[in-house]
């Protein structure tokens, strides 16, 4: 993979210019994405762009995110053709942070769960999961450093899981997700992929200017909780033992481990993120359900059928779940600085007609926390198994400095 | 003006059809807009919609709101001839419920505070008030029975005042923001306007599918707190006379009226918006202020530049201060059922190069709590003063049925 710190640290120590770097990037694509498909749109011509921190870095950015000069496709014929007029704020984070964005990279429709025909580059048979599934992939298969993804149930974490590499998913609305196709306004949240943490925190402290997100020195050792989410259904013993195993190389590096029993209000507030999400989407998606519903994937149009049934008092209720669920949470955090779980609930799955599922997500994605996926483990078969770092809501620069320490403590071990 | 409720009688009642509600509609613009100018954009051949409960009623919709076939201007010659490829959420609210979207109002750019060219139809030497000008002046002058607006500081609740109709700005989120053109996401709140204030309830009831908002018989004596916003800084005489003569009617007719005195938290919150809004405004309108800077106007460009120097942290303290004000508000709201307040500092000044001030709207807007402008009163000159009824967030149905309360006391006293 392209470490995001390290192509920086050749371009300030001279022995790289931006131009060859988002030439290698600009190969590499070129070079693998035949057999990888993470791209759907690419910028052959791109350059670096104005000086800063991230000026040398070439982004993928996922296919529902406006960038001026590209289609934005939304993984739909609907949109086959269409540009833009704007850039997403997002977009104009990267290029004032000196970023290219060279292509736009493969989603789901409308970042949903029918499947794309993106490949997993740690097995080409496996799906990358969804929806930002070029994103990971093309991080994964190391043609650029950074990546931009979107998760609504579990699309950033997931895919970095099922791929290898390091995600943030930012506290709810950190990264701002305007000019982003819209599935669920209360949900959508834009986040990053990069090779490892410390190449994420790089990355969103660039694009925030929130300084404190800098990787900086050795990360303190951290309290951290256990997490079995029972609610989420079963996950694969490999990737619980991934979650065991993490635990205790932190614990041997001097972070106090305890095991966390999460209150029956998460459980209740992990049923609620569906009722949120597709009473939100249907409106969301009226105008493509309304005008072009042929043309909308078959598990997409079925979950906008059925959502138009969901009555606005049920919503109510469920947001109000998700606000109670909200406060228990500060009540975990009192003793435990992050929560440590699975990022999916196995390895990749052998198909590229599912893209797994988001169960393991979806309860932080409604409590709008900061998600971590620390790459490193894998299953007897190679394939990843990753692991989720939890922190409180804006808490983000310490779950990725907890997350930086696993990471570190698994390399070690 | 035009009654919504009206025109849905004589339509039920089958004397009048759903076309020639439509073309009186257009007739009215076309006789009336030369001299107004309430409208950027009109579709003269526009017709009704499916059956649905607001089928014959003619909408206008605020230039910064995605209809697809139609131009969305932004207010600004930026996106001068720029066409949507989609319906944003609220319009095809709008069309599900069979209304007929018949053109663009006239906004500010960017619904910031640099004034458009559309005059007050109360009196034409003086403003609307913004950003929703065009909105609020087809309501008042009798062009469309309802009008889309949206609300940042006081986009929605000002020139509802200022122009003497019926509005609502509900609860945040109430009605989609999706495919709008963002400003601050934290604040940005679609409403409505319509002549009276039954009007305003009937077309958000038809939108949101929520029968509870529907006004449905003699609404029940509300338990009122009025509030003087010193923080806001000083209104006129004559619109705080308003608010004493609307709660003395709404007193004479079984109303309990107390005064309510803000803690300091809510002085603080009211400091605060402007540091989210700008603080969000610097990334919304990034893509703007980075390729097309010399074409934005004056105050907004001034605004963004300032904005840039905001800090990370001051806008996480900022949203600090806004919920602990909104956890406040739950304890102002155990004694009284709405709070009463003026809808602006003022009737609409005499000039068309400013739109007023947003000062006494700005923290309800914050709070994300349902505010409803109640017409019915005018100073000496006959220029209309607007009072407000803000209910708790998600009691929208409540804001209404004591906003109908007032204006009934109102017509009656």
């Amino acid at each position: 993979m392209q470490s995001l710190i390290e192509i920086r640290r050749r371009i300030e120590a001279g022995s790289l210019t931006p131009e060859a770097a988002i030439r290698a990037s600009l190969e590499a694509v070129a070079a693998g994405d035949d057999a990888i498909r993470a791209f759907v749109h690419l910028d052959p011509t791109a350059g670096p762009g104005r000086e800063g921190p991230l000026q040398g870095i070439a982004v993928g950015v996922k296919d529902i995110v406006d960038v001026a000069g590209q289609p934005t496709g939304m993984g739909s014929p609907i949109y086959d053709g269409w540009r833009p007029f704007a850039d997403a704020p997002v977009t104009s984070l990267l290029r004032r942070a000196g970023a290219t964005p060279v292509g736009k990279t493969s989603t789901t429709a409308f970042a949903y769960i029918d499947p794309t025909p993106t490949r997993n580059p740690r097995n080409p048979a496996h799906t990358p999961g969804g929806s930002s599934s070029g994103s990971a992939a093309a991080v994964a298969a190391g043609m650029v450093p950074l990546a931009i993804g979107t998760q609504t149930g579990g699309s950033v974490i997931r895919p970095a899981s099922f791929c290898g590499v390091a995600a943030i998913k930012p506290s709810y609305r950190m990264l701002p997700a305007i000019g982003v196709k819209c599935f669920s306004w209360s949900l959508d949240t834009v986040g990053l992929f990069a090779a490892g943490v410390a190449d994420v925190a790089y990355g969103l402290a660039a694009l925030t200017g929130r300084g404190e997100l800098l990787p900086q020195g050795e990360p303190g050792a951290p309290r951290i909780g256990v997490v079995v989410q029972d609610f989420a259904g079963e996950a694969d013993p490999a990737i619980l033992q991934a979650v065991e195993q993490a635990a205790a190389a932190a614990e041997a590096e001097g972070a106090r481990v305890t095991r966390v029993n999460l209150p029956p209000i998460f459980a209740a507030a992990f049923a609620a993120h569906a009722t949120i999400q597709d009473f939100e989407a249907a409106q969301a998606l009226a105008f493509e359900q309304d005008r072009h519903r042929d043309a909308l994937p078959p598990l997409l149009r079925g979950l906008l059928d059925a959502a138009a049934g969901i009555e606005p008092g049920a919503y109510d209720a469920a947001r109000s779940t998700a606000n109670r669920a909200r406060g228990a949470l500060r009540d975990v955090f009192l003793d435990v600085d992050v929560l440590l779980t699975v990022s999916a609930p196995g390895p990749a799955p052998e198909t590229l007609a599912s893209t797994g599922t988001s169960a393991f997500n979806r309860l932080w994605t409604l409590m709008g926390t900061p998600c971590v996926n620390v790459p490193g483990l894998a299953d007897a078969r190679g394939l990843p198994l990753g692991v989720q770092v939890v922190a409180p809501f804006g808490a983000d620069a310490l779950a990725l400095s907890a997350a930086r320490f696993v990471e570190s403590a698994l390399r070690d071990a």
